[in-house]
């Protein structure tokens, strides 16, 4: 399955550990990490989805393909600005957000839109986002959501 | 000035009736409603800014202008589903969220990317969004926020 | 009912008089002038369609309505880049292209996906638009085909 | 690099043959096919890719990733409609068209517009696309335009 990793694309170095340890999790437990592409929180998750051998999909908003990090296995540019954050949500079968300001919110709410079972790890405080306090738990809950 | 009034497609008498008045008031002060074109909080929306003379365009999911309520004067197709909730709010100068679910959240959201002043009756307790009491206070929040 | 203008946005002075007059035609007849919002052909034709007190909508590809030229009398923001020329066409009931280069062609292209008849000025050639050699001929043809 | 390969959702054995050689060869080169992720020509070009052992990507326009067909590696929803087709072309850095109607004809147009070199088998004769009579010369004709 696909897990899609959202947050912030500037955030501070214990963030950036917390998704790395997301992303690395998520694929040794065999599931694709998904994500925006960019930096931060997505690069980290990439990055330590990678540090394990896990396979990341970065859907972009800019038109070039080379804006990805370099974690990013298979990018998919959109050229659609912020509306490619409803297609980061899409891709995945789950989502796990960490921290993020105004644009992860959109992104929350396309979770709930798309009806995609939510973690929050120190993020946006809603109501169908499943509060967690480890990248441990909100793997586990995702994948309980999902029935894996 | 343009005002972006969200809120949900299927909402209650009390809802309609919030969002009629929130309509009509922004159009007696000579700003343009903008929606997603729709029913619900959408529709009343435009129906109270009809009743007083007033401007109305619906940024509509679909691919047919005829899916516009009544009341929308410009209907605006775009084929492009719950990403065309970003574009309601990238049309609006201001946005007024009323009540409303998932897809609000997703515009709420986008008014805080958009750097789009934003007042709440009766929505998502988010911050950034200011909670007002009536449409008056909200109409009057967004004015103040642009300088009118 | 509505008719897309499409066409190159860096035109000759001629192509810009064949489009004013076919903006101008469209609006006489009482029909609203949809185009993308910006320079050269789209210009010319809202111009056009404004010097005999018609309506124009503009859909742009930026995130801002203020990039809509001064003709625009209701400016559409879609931040969707290039993917917003479906959407010039899929707002009109029937389309005229005017001279125009790549972009054209995907608007071209869109006006037979979405089965909106199709009348050329000194266009591609392409099956299915219909070739004519005045904007008098070109507005004819479109309101016979829509039972005008 | 990535090949983009587009053409018709329902077309003829001799097409989907001609697709299926077209996938095959670009994977044998090393190249990852990309392509709308439907049946018809995208299916087969996925399925001659597979047989080699190559790489594919599907870009949908519906939300559902399980409308990909069957030789999709990594399908991409995206729920915007007729709008993917940009983004089919965008994600390639080189374009092969296969016969194909209207959607066909805006991928064409997109290519241009993202500056793609494409190549033609049996599909529409329009101005900046290279007629090539078999699979090899497009995808020869491809690489030498990108200098590989």
């Amino acid at each position: 399955m696909r897990v899609s990793i959202i947050g912030g694309g500037t955030v501070g170095e214990e963030t950036r550990e917390t998704a790395a340890d997301t992303g690395r999790l998520v694929a040794q437990q065999g599931h694709t990490v998904v994500c925006g592409g960019l930096g931060g929180v997505m690069e980290a998750a990439c990055r330590g989805a990678k540090e394990v051998g896990g396979d990341t999909v970065g859907i972009l908003p800019t038109e070039r393909r080379a804006d990805a990090n370099e974690y990013v296995d298979v990018p998919v540019a959109t050229g659609l600005g912020h509306a490619r954050n409803g297609l980061v949500v899409m891709n995945g079968d789950a989502v796990i957000a960490i921290d993020g300001a105004d644009g992860t919110l959109t992104e929350v709410g396309f979770s709930l839109v798309f009806d995609r079972p939510i973690a929050g790890l120190d993020t946006h405080d809603v109501p169908g986002v499943k509060a967690c306090e480890t990248p441990e738990e909100a793997v586990r809950y995702v994948e309980s959501e999902l029935g894996v």
